[in-house]
């Protein structure tokens, strides 16, 4: 089975099963937005669930949760109000809109279009004649625009306020930074987490649930001191990955190696350990949560793929349908966002380093006699005088002679050292205003859930008819127990009842099914991906057991009722596997 | 202590521990926008589990997760793009904008100005002299406008296509009615619920997260049979309530009933047997996250109050700082959503109700004899076959004569009857297409939010100090145990460490300090209102044993460390009380 048809039945399955389909249908729909049905919610909300019990809960990080419509000024100090676009080039035949870089990419040799300045993408399309993806048109002598991708809005009466839905969950954390660090008692390292809904306005949304205009992210902020603060990485050292760096990309006959942490941080392959110790972490959560480790890798941005702020970056990649896909970006971004923020609202983003021990320094300063700078300069006395104080702190060698010089727009003059009360003092200081540095590993969760149920989805023959189900991890499937009734029966229901309620005490995700014949019903259950089904028969009313039977393999064993709470949890845990409680 | 010193501390609180605080500060902040921290995150989350829990696990419903952005055709039918208004009045001096209908509430003893026609409003304002709240100017004369709440945006590049945040999550269920009932296998009741943020331009936002212009829903909207479905009261029946209900609100002397759900229902005090059911439901699990019951009534909407196709609409309320504030609203709907969408879509929202029996119908039908018709009325002869077609439907006795009559375009012509092939048959028929009607629980989540914190904060005197603390239920506290080692000494933290280790294994939440002295840690978590505290002390390291105080009595007792996972486990399931462990 090629890896398109799967996508094309996943669709199919994800529609008439619940997980997910286009929203407003019933209205002809609108690109890039979806709605996830009942088994979708579920899914997403135990990825939701692991992400924030691995990234936030066991890392001992903060969760926030701020608002999606975030004011302008969070954006023009963020950069997003310039700078975050897309190429934009419209037909103009038919007058559809596409993203140029994507047209460019898909019909020549060129891999990273986005990279290139406007003017050479207009060339290439020439040059090439490409043609509108959607009636053939040519495209060439178009003009490419830049189409910023934040959906904008008003807030308040009027248009008094512009408004913007929030691109990345990051910047809800970014802006609160002063506020945060002091319920991390101001120690670095320190790490929040959000999980929420961002917006693009993409061009041309595609590929299902990849590619739409609101999705949403399970981001982590760390921020750590600059000077120190590097991780323990022996938890991870251990860990396989797979790494696909710039280096090899840029070689023609380049190759994936295929090594452990420890090793590529020592080999300085991931530069910073940072980054290093939440590829080791992400790697092991990603093969948790049930995505193939034979279908993914690690790949390092090339330079000019990556933000001119970011130091280092790496994306988690899926391969589906023969693309590797992004499902994570890990960034080292440097002081970009908090200084940013810092000069955009005049507000402190530093935390205060104190010294292990207080640390003498010396100072110059001056203290200018006015009683002569007053009748010498007149009106620019006190500029001379500001002059002399900041060359003092600059340059404490021009104090050395018995005149200095200082410029005053433009002329220079000339003052008497003796005149400038310059000295210099020993001053003790306990630390220093430094601003963190940000570590962002930042998760796609829509992403995710479509590679997981890409990974997940198999087809077998069972009793000679073909089978299709959905090998999800027990820990994340949507209903982890079925409950059957074997058929249409007083008794029979009313066992089954009991049991399912009981598995409910436990905490289970349990369905109750009575309806069509047990050979339907285990269908239906391995469609949806429910790891177990228990079925009720007339030997259970004899003997208190029941049939428990395992999604994948379809093998059975019997196992007595009073039992089935703690066997199912020890499942769902990991504790035991399913051959083990025949 | 007045109430309205408990919301000023409450703010205060929140902001310095992490429950909530005004988004984008560091620029001024926005209005109506806020960041729920740490804490206030975490409680949001378990309030909405708790929710998720009663409302769909335990009732059986299916819950979805759609997107926040919709197109404009859904607004269009459900009324919101025409009528989803407040009263906006602009000050002529300042430019300040506000609600008129709060400007004559606040100062007349108009009490519910919302349902007042504009003309009737702009009137009051002139009689009454009302001026701006803001700078004191005349409002008198000023023009008095709709404002339409919606934050709107544009979908796709240009203004190609209009979009809405969605100011409620139930459009996201309604239009995709015709799919969510395959899922429900196409019976009915079924009932879809969804938790998700829903937005208001709200004119003038305000008290904190009560009033705020993005916000969470958890919303159920139940589909039943309008002729049949009534629930069974039976689990609800003896549940106490205190009712307000639109006849005593217009008595002057009326009063608030305390009554039982089943006598209200009996007594037709409420109406609807489904709303009976909820209000039931409802007021449980209230109480049971940890709303003050002598500060929590259902008030129905007055006829004025409720939109013209709700039957009848009960709000739940807290009372806040002296003022019942909603905080969730149950309304019948009848079948307004589901026929406007049909209306505006053109596709089918039934459900295909099959008869117990199959039912025979008469029907009455013509088949005229054109050769006939045809010389007699020439072009006309079809609009005439047409018009006793339709006749033969509506009225079967005009063709008992020798004659019938027919009206087009005004004039009367006469058929013979037996030219029209009139004949009475029998129909089998299987059932018919039903709309269902429309049952909503709508829970603001924020709202709850700030009322369980004000019904849980408190103050006393503990050991000579005073001491403030919130009297969070265990089950929704962000944080359930906190563990301590008595002071900075490794044995100690080695033992606290692994105690952490074990609780959160368990599945509580855990924080785990160990700076300050014992008495600061205590007041630290009782302001974040953590339920327990467990300490190790040197008696620890000799007998196994740890101190594990309760919030409220600041009581404290000793319990084997073995034991301790079991029993905080017990404590938070309410399966035994503290007390009961010494």
């Amino acid at each position: 089975m090629s890896d398109e048809a799967t996508s094309q039945k996943l669709t199919e399955l994800a529609k008439r099963r619940g997980y997910f389909f286009q929203s407003s249908d019933v209205y002809g729909g609108v690109g890039g937005f979806y709605t996830f049905g009942p088994q979708g919610a579920a899914l997403k909300g135990n990825l939701e669930d692991a992400w924030r019990g691995r990234f936030a809960v066991e890392e001992g990080n903060m969760e926030i949760d701020a608002p999606t419509i975030m004011p302008e000024p969070v954006f023009e100090s963020s950069g997003h109000l310039d700078t975050f676009d897309d190429m934009l080039v419209e037909c103009p035949e038919c007058g559809e809109s596409h993203r140029a870089d994507h047209v460019v990419e898909d019909n020549t040799e060129y891999e990273d279009a986005e990279s290139l300045p406007i003017p050479e993408v207009e060339e290439i399309v020439a040059e090439y004649e490409l043609v509108c993806p959607s009636c053939g048109a040519g495209l060439a002598g178009q003009a490419i625009d830049d189409f910023n991708l934040m959906f904008a809005t008003n807030i308040g009466p009027g248009d008094s306020q512009p408004g913007y839905l929030r691109p990345e969950t990051a910047q809800g954390i970014f802006v609160e930074f002063p506020r945060l660090k002091e319920y991390a008692r101001n120690t670095l390292p320190f790490g929040v987490t959000q999980i929420g809904r961002a917006y693009r306005n993409e061009i041309s949304p595609r590929r299902s649930i990849i590619r739409t205009r609101e999705f949403t992210q399970a981001e982590l902020e760390l921020f750590v001191d600059p000077e120190g603060d590097d991780p323990d990485l022996s938890p991870v050292e251990d860990v396989p990955v797979r790494l696909y760096p710039a280096t090899e990309q840029q070689n023609e006959d380049g190759e994936i190696l295929e090594t452990t942490i420890g090793e590529a941080a020592e080999e300085g392959i991931i530069a910073s350990p940072w980054i290093a110790y939440y590829l080791g972490v992400a790697r092991e959560w990603y093969a948790a949560v049930g995505v193939d480790m034979d279908r993914f890798r690690f790949r390092q941005h090339l330079a000019g793929e990556r933000s001119h702020y970011a130091s280092d970056c790496w994306d988690a990649e899926g391969l589906i349908d023969g693309n590797w896909i992004e499902l994570a970006g890990f960034s080292d971004r440097g002081d970009y966002d908090l200084s940013k923020h810092a000069e955009g609202s005049g507000e402190r983003f530093t935390v205060f380093r104190q010294y292990d021990e207080p640390q003498t320094v010396e100072r110059a300063s001056v203290d200018p006699d006015m009683s002569y700078l007053g009748p010498e300069f007149g009106g620019d006395a006190g500029a001379v005088a500001d002059a002399l104080e900041s060359l003092a702190e600059r340059d404490r060698e021009a104090f050395s002679g018995d005149v200095v010089e200082v410029d005053l727009e433009g002329k220079s003059h000339e003052i008497p050292v003796e005149k400038t009360g310059f000295a210099v003092e020993d001053e003790t200081i306990a630390g220093e205003h430094v601003t963190p540095h940000v570590i962002e590993p930042s998760f796609g969760v829509d992403r995710l859930l479509y590679t997981v149920l890409h990974h997940a989805y198999a087809e077998d023959e069972v009793d000679g008819e073909d089978r299709t189900y959905l090998a999800l991890e027990p820990e994340i499937a949507p209903t982890f127990v079925g409950v059957f009734p074997l058929q249409s029966d007083d008794d029979l229901e009313a066992t089954a009842d009991e049991i399912a309620a009981a598995l409910r005490a436990e905490g289970l995700s349990v369905t109750y099914d009575d309806s069509g014949n047990i050979g339907r019903r285990y269908r239906r259950q391995d469609e949806v991906g429910t790891p177990f089904c228990v079925t009720v028969d007339y030997e259970s009313l004899e003997d208190d057991t029941v049939t428990v039977r395992e999604r994948d393999s379809t093998t059975q064993t019997r196992l007595a009722i009073d039992d089935l709470p703690e066997a199912l949890s020890a499942l769902r845990a990991g504790d035991v596997e399913f051959e083990d409680l025949a």
